[in-house]
Parts: C-alpha cells; sequence; structure tokens
C-alpha cells in the first residue's frame, strides 16, 4: 500500500480551505489515503520573514480577488472572514486529539472548522466556537475541552509545526505526494498528474 | 473586436517564460489576440519590499524545484540559468523597438531572448548578446544597436513598468483578460475557462 499523501495546513488559511474540499476525493480516485496535520503557519513566516498575504501590497489587493475567484473556478463556497487571520492553535490542537482518539471524526470536524471560518464568519480563535462546533458533529465537548488544555497538546501541536517547517514548509497548502513537495491549490493539477502518472 | 489580451512579464521571470510559450496558443482558442509588455520586475518589487522567489529562505529552495517541475508539467524546455536574476534592460527596450517597428519580429525575438536565458543559458543582460539574438532573427543589429541607447527608448520602459505597477502588477506573469488581473503561468486554467465563459 502506497504512502499516505501528507497534506499540512492552517485553519486560518484561505487557499488550504479550498485544497481541503478537494484533496481527499482526488487522492481517492488514485486510490490514494491523506493524512492531514494542522499547523501554525505563522510560526513558518517567522522562519522567511513573510506577512500574511493579504497584508502585501498591491499582491494583498490581488489576493483578495484571487481567493474569491479560485473558490468560484473550484465550486467551493467562500467569504473572505471578517477577522483574519486568526489564531488557531485551539483548532489544532483539537483535531489532532480527534484523530489519535476519535479518528473517523477528525476531518469532518476539520472541514466544518473551514466551514464555520470561510463559510460562516465565525471567530474560530475563541475555544468555546471550536468546542461548540465539536459538539455539533456529536463530540464530547468537555473532554475535548479537557484535552486542548493539557501540556502534551501545546507540545503536539508545536512538534508538529516544528516537522513541517523541517519538510520545507513556507507556505500552506502544503501537500507532498511520496517526498515531492506541492505549495498551493493551484497545484492540484500537478498533483494529480503525479498521482496518474507515478512522477514527471 | 474584443481588446487583447494584456501580457505583462520580465525577461528574467521562469513563471514568464512558461506563460510566454504557451498564452498566444491559448488565446488563439478563443479568437483573441495577446499583447505583450515586458517590463521591470525589480521596480515592482521596490513598490512591495518582495525579494527575488529563489532567495527567500525554504520559498526559494521550493521555487527552484517548482519551476523544473511546472516546466516538465507544461511540456517546455527549462534549465535554471546560472545567473539569475538578470537586468533586463536591453532585451526590454528592443521588444517595444520592434513592436512599433517590426511588429511581426517583437514575438519571436521575445521567445527567443527566453529560450537563449532559460534554455542556452546566455547572458541577456548583455546587450550584444541580445543584439546578436535579434540578428539571427534578420532583424537589422546596428539600428536595434542605436534604437535601445536613446533616450526614448529609456523612457518607454520606464513608462510600461509604471503602468503595469499602476495595474496592480506585483509579480509576473500578470495577465489581464477584460480587465481581470490572473498572476502567474498556473492562472492558466482559469483564463481558459475565463475566456470560454466570459468570466465566472
Amino acid at each position: 500500500m502506497p504512502a499516505a499523501i501528507e497534506f499540512w495546513f492552517d485553519f486560518t488559511s484561505p487557499y488550504s480551505y479550498l485544497a481541503a474540499e478537494k484533496i481527499d476525493a482526488l487522492a481517492a480516485t488514485y486510490q490514494r489515503r491523506v493524512d492531514w496535520h494542522p499547523i501554525l503557519l505563522g510560526v513558518a513566516f517567522q522562519t522567511t520573514k513573510a506577512l500574511p498575504i493579504v497584508q502585501v501590497p498591491l499582491k494583498g489587493e490581488y489576493s483578495l480577488r484571487d481567493m474569491d475567484r479560485s473558490a468560484r473556478f473550484l465550486g467551493v463556497p467562500f467569504k473572505f472572514p471578517s477577522r483574519f487571520p486568526l489564531p488557531t492553535h485551539a483548532a489544532a490542537r483539537a483535531f489532532y486529539w480527534l484523530k489519535d482518539n476519535a479518528p473517523a471524526t477528525a476531518k469532518p470536524f476539520a472541514l466544518a472548522i473551514f466551514h464555520a471560518f470561510f463559510v460562516a464568519d465565525s471567530d474560530i480563535s475563541d475555544p468555546d466556537v471550536v468546542l461548540g462546533i465539536a459538539a455539533e458533529q456529536g463530540i464530547d465537548r468537555i473532554a475535548l475541552a479537557q484535552a486542548i488544555a493539557t501540556p502534551e497538546a501545546k507540545e503536539r501541536l508545536k512538534q508538529e509545526t516544528a516537522t513541517a517547517i523541517g519538510k520545507g514548509l513556507f507556505g500552506a497548502p502544503y501537500i507532498i505526494v511520496d517526498g515531492e513537495p506541492f505549495w498551493g491549490v493551484d497545484r492540484l493539477p500537478q498533483i494529480e498528474t503525479w498521482l496518474a502518472t507515478g512522477g514527471f
């Protein structure tokens, strides 16, 4: 069985959201699984001295237009959040606890977080909002609240972020197929050809 | 007749080269012409405080891999130049003089410059190299040498670059279809859909 495709992302990243809506179906076409890893993109930006894209002169204005257009192009609902970017510690820690303890719930939870932020304009930096979304998915709110407050949960997210940077991540989504890194939802066509041909 | 598609680029930009190899054929499928405009990307980077992509930590290493892979994906020959980036004043000034005075020669000359840099590793910052490439295309070397040294040629390139920044250019290629800006060769699929549907 081939290795899972690695999907590294931040819940505050618009292009990560668009990729999250597409990557599993794309992988399944080629009998591949996808292993999701939320990280803190801001930590990577400290390494590269990058700004959030919307804060870069000219590029920022373009990016807002491009996010809207890319969402329409991919057929994904999208409304740029009124608060952006947001810290995503609570959502990411919750994801890893679910991944380890109730794995079938982790991706639906992640997609619900993305929708809360990029469709419903919810403040996903608020742990109560995150827990509320989890509860709507049938997840034990109290257990999750306890889990994301532990030192282990904090350490896990730090380690995942460090691992991602060690793999070369400087932006999101960052998708690794059999060792080959692809940055951006706009690389999905290359990923598809890579999967179809075994590399080119 | 619909307006021409605007293709803004710098001769030192790898993704501009890849787009240059594809944009006219794509446009022709939808009965559209393309108006080429070389500019000085370094001037735009002063506005946005951007670095050449290959100089950004992590992103730089990725970009070299992505350029190679994107060229293979698009079926375009590519070898990253040993000198990069290079000033492209001479090539860009020559392009505009040809565009105004021998328009049929301008795009073949531009593609020959791109190939000299991104396939044959020539130093296209050297005016003698630029003039040699022009001569191989049957262009009057002496007339071109005189033309690119004039104040008018310098001013034209400054104005084109300022116009591009005024249109929001912050990177290259920057392609405008009926007022809609697209940045990057990876937006060609969106451009194709835009042309096919009249916008989405």
